[in-house]
């Protein structure tokens, strides 16, 4: 079914302590859309400047992502850089330029406001909400979220927590917007400020989702070689949704397959900078992951 | 089958973000044994002071565990004192009395050195290696060790990798004893160092397994209230042991339910403050929780 992101395109410039690349094609609504386009057809919302590279955009074309909502605004491409420690789980950004981000407001196209699964990638509460009330009737609305408006945007989370199904946030977020250490006690207060599954991650130590009666826990696909973490999250959440679209309904066990589904994702996304490893992909690829994590927690 | 652990037992004064409790039941041998003994007649080797209370001797022997290789020495028992963070993550040693331990010679009474299954709880390893000397022709026979001997025995530490079939380590010691950052590449090279499993755990992270051909990973159990962290590793291989043990042979198939084992035994011991939640426990506790994990896991 069909299946909407709405979120941001980037030119980011990153560190590692192994190598640094610099304007590369980034952006969480991209990590999203090249993950879950492997399951079911994806329509992008977002907005560039007209710096964007149009190669950037036969790229997402050729992976099969719908396009029709991607706004061209005067102006240059939002840009994000960091660097990473060693350990891979601290991140220092170094600069952030909001560019035509700054007055973004997502237009979803006419044709695509009955779309059934929708996943409001990381954004301002404001600008995800404002691309939700554009939906009629969404069956399945999934969000992210960062520390920075769990900080700046505190009321207008919660008030788009009771609007959503589904939310996914790492731990730190988690702990910050709960005040909670435990992570499952983080976990439930999530849920009980509105949406009935939690999706939470734990980066190397894999992820968990809590629903009202049920939980999931699946660890990280072993990667030896980490490249560039950047997406991760993103393409987990792609591989999510991507299932739970072309699925059409949230049903446990589609739930469970789904988290497998993310895992698998984001240990393709992580094997290169950029979109490298997500591009030009095949489903059957992440499938075998998929089993390779179903032998590694099967008693 | 026989299973016979070697270990220290201890009066631990340990403080924590909430409480504090002064000279209470501790020691590896002693968490070890309350948890194996669940599965399996286990017996202890080790020594206390002719201060060891003869309550807790009673209580050691209520659950089964055979202290015929308990030796009284002259001087006072093992003394350790410590603070955990708030996190529970970061574990201060405040005080560390040696006391009867510091010429201690692990004596396997006669009976027992036909012992099959053996666990070598932390300990120098020359302690340890003069423990296994004793005991002919084991069948199976895991080590643990601690960042200490890493860093001032290595050599002997070494040498003991080559005789033994398991270790169990966290990831801190693993990356100190391999220098390798990233925990799979860590544990393969535990492995190449001689044991041909590896037992990696990650606390509230849970822990997994590197075989051969195969792996398995497990989750913490979730544990809400977590009281007093001190103790769980050696639950979680008392578990894991006393399954093996009871099972008779360390197949791959065993060997998955004694991970769930280890995680259901440690998840009971951080509940309370010393031997508390392990004493007068059933296996049928036990079993409950494997089966919580069962369902937390199973795709």
């Amino acid at each position: 079914m069909s299946l909407t992101v709405i979120g941001t395109l980037a030119y980011d410039t990153i560190e590692t302590a192994h190598d640094k690349r610099e304007e590369i094609l980034g952006g969480s609504a991209v990590y999203f859309a090249l993950a879950s386009s492997l399951f079911t057809e994806t329509s992008l919302v977002g907005v560039v400047g007209e710096d964007f590279s149009e190669e950037h955009v036969q790229a997402m074309r050729a992976a099969g992502i719908n396009l029709d909502g991607l706004e061209i605004a005067e102006g240059k491409t939002f840009r994000w850089s960091g660097r990473y420690e060693p350990d891979w789980n601290t991140r220092h950004t170094l600069d952030t330029q909001l560019n035509v981000l700054e007055h973004f407001d997502p237009k979803v196209p006419e044709g695509q406001r009955d779309a059934k699964f929708v996943f409001l990638a990381n954004a301002s509460p404001q600008v995800q909400a404002r691309g939700l009330d554009q939906v009629q009737d969404p069956k399945f609305v999934m969000m992210d979220t960062m520390n920075l408006w769990i900080d700046i945007a505190k009321d207008e989370l919660l008030a788009l927590l009771g609007r959503v199904d589904a939310i996914v946030l790492n731990d730190e977020e988690a702990r910050m917007l709960t005040g909670e250490d435990n992570l499952w006690t983080a976990a439930a207060a999530v849920r009980a400020l509105g949406p009935s599954l939690v999706v939470l991650k734990k980066g190397e130590h894999g992820a968990f989702l809590l629903a009202e009666d049920w939980r999931f826990v699946v660890p990280a696909y072993p990667v030896v070689d980490v490249v560039d973490p950047t997406g991760a999250g993103d393409s987990f959440a792609g591989g999510f949704m991507g299932h739970v679209a072309s699925s059409g309904a949230a049903s446990p066990e589609v739930l469970r397959q789904a988290m497998l589904y993310g895992t698998a994702a984001a240990s393709r996304c992580v094997e290169a900078f950029s979109t490298e490893q997500l591009e030009g992909r095949s489903l059957e690829e992440v499938q075998a992951r998929r089993l390779e994590l179903i032998q590694m927690i099967t008693p």
